[in-house]
């Protein structure tokens, strides 16, 4: 078996970079050791950014997303009883996010996929990478009990952290830098109407929470909770009574609550490892850093990763530009610092970390000047759209 | 012996706010633990705000700043190999910092204190404060041997943090806020020309730089050191050694060296009492508050607090405004906290902090997306010439 671009992992990046690829008559192959319903079952962020948006228009996967995303325009930060709306729009000249949800981008795009033909391979098992110093690697893995070799160009690990892209690089060539934070997030999906139009970002006494939604119809919020938080002690009312003591009166008076759907505590990290290409090995999103969802930033780094390593791989096979294939890593740590900057500075803001007084001073002192200044609400909305794409050139 | 204000401490702020009621023909006494030429001989910063400028202007002891002083327009920050410059007056609609030594604003406002005849009263010992919760507060002290008490309506305490003033007030009713940074800062004074017009920040592997200056023949310079240092190991030689290592190759090769004649380790801190205001003491700069230096916001935090409480008692006097007087504290430390935000973030992003890689890259990319994003060097340009002053009213 052959193609030109193998592709690890069949999650939103892994199919959105499949697609693009494919309508510049790249041929792909995505192997995938779960099925596609599993990968559908996963709950995961909500907010596209523009550009992020744009990439899946490009991918003439956004007909759904079009009609069902809600643009939103701004967002609000809620702290010491005060309320501050981000003009996303009137702040960045026009730009804005789309709440839209991941499972339904990956949906999406596996129905792209479907349609166009090109090949995924779900439930591969033992999945492995191999020759990726050479100028043949190959991808190894067992479908239906049968062994599998896959020969191609590139292979693009989009596997995610726990994949195992990153874990064939040789540990000595890896850089690593993390923050683990202690705390992390409980989160509820339910079908009730989002107590407000926009997101809420609220920095409380009690903890941090976040009122978000993935439709009209459809709810997701989160309460700042410790690490070791017995899941089975938090039933939906405890939930719902924590998350309204954390939110504006008038915002807990309006919201409307009902059965969860899922209920889940993910902890909050910062994860990069350095290089991101590894001969003929090109990490994308996950597989080579996390950032704490505050600030929605994942998927939309992910995202820039492919749109990055797109047109790497669209300029080397069109262009013979294979010099660009050694600049990939450089351009995408450029942004995904930032990104990473941003995502753990929003959690430093607005969490709470247990017995500093003074950081929480300086926690309020920071909401108060940013919301208060034209040049810092600026600095707030231009990264929560997503700054510019880098040039790949 | 009567007043309407005793002032306690004849440093900067304590001489301003002199100057200034002197102006509206509010009388008060300055008293002061320690001799004029002791006061003049610390070194301290040197840069000051517009809002600091212009309220010495308006206290009618420019002339010689106005002569002498350096109008800088903008900064540099230097890291990662780059020089950014960070265009002050461009960015913040054409506001500009002064450089003009600390001393030499204490010796104008001595000067022209004495030739108004307004009562400073030097080398009073063992002062105390008394009744600060009566209407007839009292302040006692011993000169040339002899006990005097000085009857006022008001006391502010100018005495920085050392001073008499914050630990007259009962423990229970102050609120303490701090932060100890692990490191402190070696500066040496010298007669070399500056080695650029404008000043350098540098983030260096080594640790933090500063070349400041005091005139364009006067040099300041500062490295970041451990808080043990022994400055006896210390000879010029290894200080300029140090300081080149840490700065752009082009500015290290353009650094003039001299004999130091002053040289001196000071620790960093971030500190705040609260509230400001107990009974008829009003605690004014360092005497409340302190930050660490990065950023040159110490003598211009506590002259908007002379601001601020000028604006007070002159309101209060002419106008019967006693209602201001209890929102003093709480319109003072609304400024304060956000420069205590921008000193605290400037020394985070700027020092070395020991073995944290993730924060190393974090500061690398802080710097990196603040000096190129329009917003987000306006963010520094605009806390670095010195936000608004607040409203007394």
């Amino acid at each position: 078996m052959k193609t030109q671009v193998a592709i690890i992992g069949s999650g939103p990046s892994g199919l959105l970079l499949g697609q693009l690829l494919h309508l510049q008559g790249i041929d792909t192959v995505i192997v995938e050791r779960q099925s596609a319903e599993y990968v559908l079952g996963r709950i995961r962020a909500g907010v596209l950014e523009q550009g992020t948006v744009d990439l899946i228009r490009e991918a003439k996967a956004s007909q759904r997303m079009d009609s069902e995303g809600l643009v939103h325009d701004g967002f609000e930060l809620a702290f010491n009883g005060r309320r501050e709306r981000i003009d996303l729009k009137g702040l960045t000249g026009g730009k804005t996010v789309m709440v839209y949800g991941q499972t339904e981008v990956t949906r999406d795009l596996m129905d792209a996929r479907a349609q166009c033909g090109a090949s995924s391979i779900y439930e591969a098992k033992d999945v492995e990478l191999h020759d990726i110093y050479s100028d043949r690697p190959r991808v190894s893995f067992i479908k239906d009990g049968e062994k599998v070799e896959l020969e191609c160009d590139y292979i693009a690990g989009c596997d995610g952290y726990h994949g195992v892209s990153r874990k064939t690089v040789p540990q000595d060539k890896l850089k690593l830098f993390e923050r683990v934070y202690p705390f992390g997030w409980l989160g509820v999906l339910s079908d009730t109407p989002p107590v407000a139009d926009e997101l809420i970002y609220a920095n409380h006494e009690r903890g941090f929470a976040l009122c978000s939604q993935r439709s009209e119809t459809r709810s997701r919020y989160y309460v700042q909770a410790p690490l070791d938080t017995d899941i089975s002690q938090w039933d939906d009312a405890r939930f719902w009574n924590e998350l309204k003591a954390r939110l504006p009166e008038e915002t807990a008076a309006n919201l409307v609550t009902g059965p969860s759907i899922e209920k889940s505590i993910a902890p909050l990290r910062s994860f990069v490892a350095e290089p991101m290409k590894f001969g003929n090995l090109f990490l994308v999103g996950d597989a080579a850093h996390i950032v704490p969802p505050t600030g929605a930033k994942g998927l939309n780094l992910a995202a820039s990763d492919v749109y990055t390593l797109y047109h790497v791989m669209r300029k080397n096979y069109q262009q013979g530009r294979s010099d660009l294939l050694e600049k990939y890593s450089e351009i995408c740590l450029r942004r995904i610092w930032k990104a990473e900057r941003f995502s753990w500075w929003m959690t430093s803001m607005l969490h709470r970390f247990d017995d500093d007084q003074f950081g929480k001073r300086i926690q309020l002192a920071e909401l108060d000047y940013y919301t208060g200044s034209d040049a810092g609400r600026t600095v707030i909305a231009e990264n929560y759209v997503g700054l510019p794409y880098e040039a790949v050139e």
